[in-house]
């Protein structure tokens, strides 16, 4: 493993700092950064964000496998039309502009994404299905596509770049860059796994999306890369929300870089894989989350003894989506009558006379009404915390699942009710 | 009909306008009064809210035929469990009090009705199981029948009052009073149709509900009151959402008054009186919707061209539940890619290359992509209206449905993040 590879902290320059003014209060205290082998960072400004970086380009040095995960909407953005229809699963480049997020943009978007794409893919002697592509920002407007390649031109003379610049070039309105950089050995082999998210919510003009790659420097069979995709993707980025609102563009790709390769891999080293893997993809989910736009508290709900896991993520999606129950966590009210409210209106079978619900270690509600040894000082000083949990023991069944999101504060409407103009 | 049934404008008593102070901009300039025919409103303050009256009592002078429709909550509350339980669709009395919803209260919650609805049919000389029983206002608490039973002793020496005054005392947050009436002729004969509701959100402690009661003055079958339910609700009360949450108290009614009685009631009829039902309904669904906590602008979202009349509705209430449209709408953004997204969110079988939107005649989009022929300027003074079409054009299909809603405000967040002590 060559030096450069290893983490390492690293001071941010003024410019690269230029982002994180004005930040969440969840935002991390330090970063880690990296300058990844197996792959060449990219970062440039193409004029579809005014002032800032707004284009990553990754080349990767081998073909690399990849596992995709899109938007399950019906009005998918460009990028992720494209994508589905040529990407294979191999990966020599990613490209992720900022600023514009090809979205409702018809035919041709697609045009645009084709000419880049083409550009590129004759640069570097690949084939244009080897190339993915995201795209984050304003929606149902074109760009011109000559603003990608002209920087695609610069590629020769530009010097690869850290992770850290990789998540900044994706940033639309969060107000921290989210990384997350793990590692786990394997056969006495160190194997990185390391990836960049980007989301936060939506300010006019602005669609919010939500980005997320992760990288592993162990070459893995594409079977291996979708058993770990799936195992991790339903507790991490789908289980968090900020708005309930999904969006058009969003993505989450897991790349197997061909730096390291094990001969067999047996079943105790891959579920040390799928640990870390779950590390990564965890933190960077819950770093959107934390970016939510307008929080001021995390809201941790946690459902257990539930029929099936579903049924527990329904009643923790209802939950933390719910105005009522949102409102009341930023009012830091422990109304616990509007969380018995949002697990009834999921119409979930269940028996509403054993529900118990907690705040924190709070019990409130017993077998479904109120517990009568609630001790009031104890709770209202839980309520000032900057994190909340929602605990509900559903005694229906031996499932449980936790889901993710934050309180609807002023700041939310602010943020969205203002004038895209 | 005797001169006490019709309708009259009525000078509404100081007491009588309490509770329209600092009220929605939507709120009605004037309105018709009844004393009905057929049924007896008494109203009391039992003290269950502080200052002002909190009780109805419905006596009818002979047993009356309803249809009741209940919340699909998995977490009723007491009276709807009851109700459920007891009720067969004869009806003597209705009990509604507001200012305790009786909801997750558990066994104790059934026992309190028990023994206020026991009374009461003893009072009155009927069974226990034709006394419908509603209740709203705060939840998780215990309350004291004798609260209801003081004042059931003074049925007696009580006056008959106006709808007007039965709307209010089942009045928690709205701030004005709901009530509607029509008339139909069937056959030379004058049939009155009148309402009364409430809901308008959910301040704390409160638990927000929504109550319906509407009233015919002509006997109908139950087969007849079935169907003019079900024909209703759906493009009514369950066309109508302000925060997506779903109340465990929610309760609909319709009562037959054997008042007229009309021997063979033909389909022509049927239709008119159908009609009628609906008017009667969809004025009151209207007016909790425009009452709804925060509302600075009602927003009206027709569908169509749907494959299925479920697919424009799942798709119409994605978009008027979406905060980010709400947000877009109170900031009187014409944000129509967050239209579209919310489509798309419903993951519902579409082609998003043929849908088309418009915000009143004003054409955003089409064909999925943004329309070159938008006049900005237009478009900002129509943003500025009070009452804001959402038109959505699928090109799917043949049906439609349309759905009412209302912006997300600070006014709304203010409201529910207030602090319950």
């Amino acid at each position: 493993m060559k030096q450069n590879s290893s983490t390492k902290d690293l001071n941010l320059s003024s410019n690269e700092r230029l982002f994180i003014d004005n930040k969440s209060k969840f935002a991390p205290k330090n970063y880690q950064n990296l300058l990844p082998d197996g792959l060449k960072i990219y970062t440039f400004h193409s004029g579809l964000k005014k002032a800032s970086e707004d284009l990553l380009i990754i080349i990767f040095d081998e073909l690399t496998n990849s596992k995709s995960v899109y938007s399950k909407t019906s009005t998918p953005s460009a990028p992720i039309i494209w994508d589905k229809k040529y990407n294979k699963g191999k990966v020599k480049a990613l490209i992720v502009n900022s600023g514009n997020a090809n979205a409702h943009t018809g035919k041709r978007g697609l045009d645009i994404i084709n000419q880049y794409v083409s550009f590129l893919a004759k640069k570097i002697n690949c084939k244009r299905e080897e190339i993915l592509v995201s795209s984050t920002g304003v929606i149902g407007e074109l760009f011109k596509p000559s603003k990608i390649i002209r920087q695609i031109k610069k590629l020769d003379k530009a010097e690869p770049k850290s992770i850290i610049s990789a998540a900044k070039a994706i940033m639309t309105t969060d107000t921290y860059i989210k990384t997350s950089i793990k590692h786990v050995i394997i056969k006495n082999i160190k194997i990185n796994v390391y990836g960049i998210a980007k989301g936060s919510g939506m300010i006019s003009p602005n669609m919010g999306t939500m980005l997320g790659y992760v990288f592993i420097d162990l070459d893995l069979s594409k079977q291996n890369l979708n058993k770990l995709t799936n195992n991790n993707i339903e507790n991490t980025f789908n289980s968090i929300s900020v708005d309930s609102d999904t969006s058009t563009s969003d993505t989450l790709v897991l790349f197997s870089i061909k730096k390291n390769k094990i001969k067999k891999i047996d079943n105790h080293s891959l579920k040390k894989i799928n640990d870390t893997i779950f590390e990564v993809m965890r933190d960077l989910s819950l770093k959107i989350v934390k970016d939510g736009e307008g929080i001021s508290k995390l809201i941790i709900v946690s459902v257990k003894n539930s029929k099936t896991k579903l049924q527990a993520k329904k009643i923790g999606m209802s939950i933390v989506n719910s105005p009522l129950v949102k409102t009341a966590v930023a009012g830091e009210d422990a109304n616990w009558g509007r969380i018995i409210m949002a697990i009834g209106k999921t119409q979930e079978k269940i028996n509403q006379n054993k529900i118990s619900v907690s705040l924190g270690k709070n019990l409130l509600c017993k077998n479904g009404s109120a517990s009568n040894k609630i001790n009031n000082k104890k709770l209202n000083k839980y309520m000032k915390n900057k994190i909340i949990e929602i605990n509900i023991n559903l005694h229906n069944g031996n499932k449980y699942h936790t889901v993710y999101g934050n309180d609807l504060t002023y700041e939310y409407v602010r943020i969205n009710a203002d004038y895209r103009s």
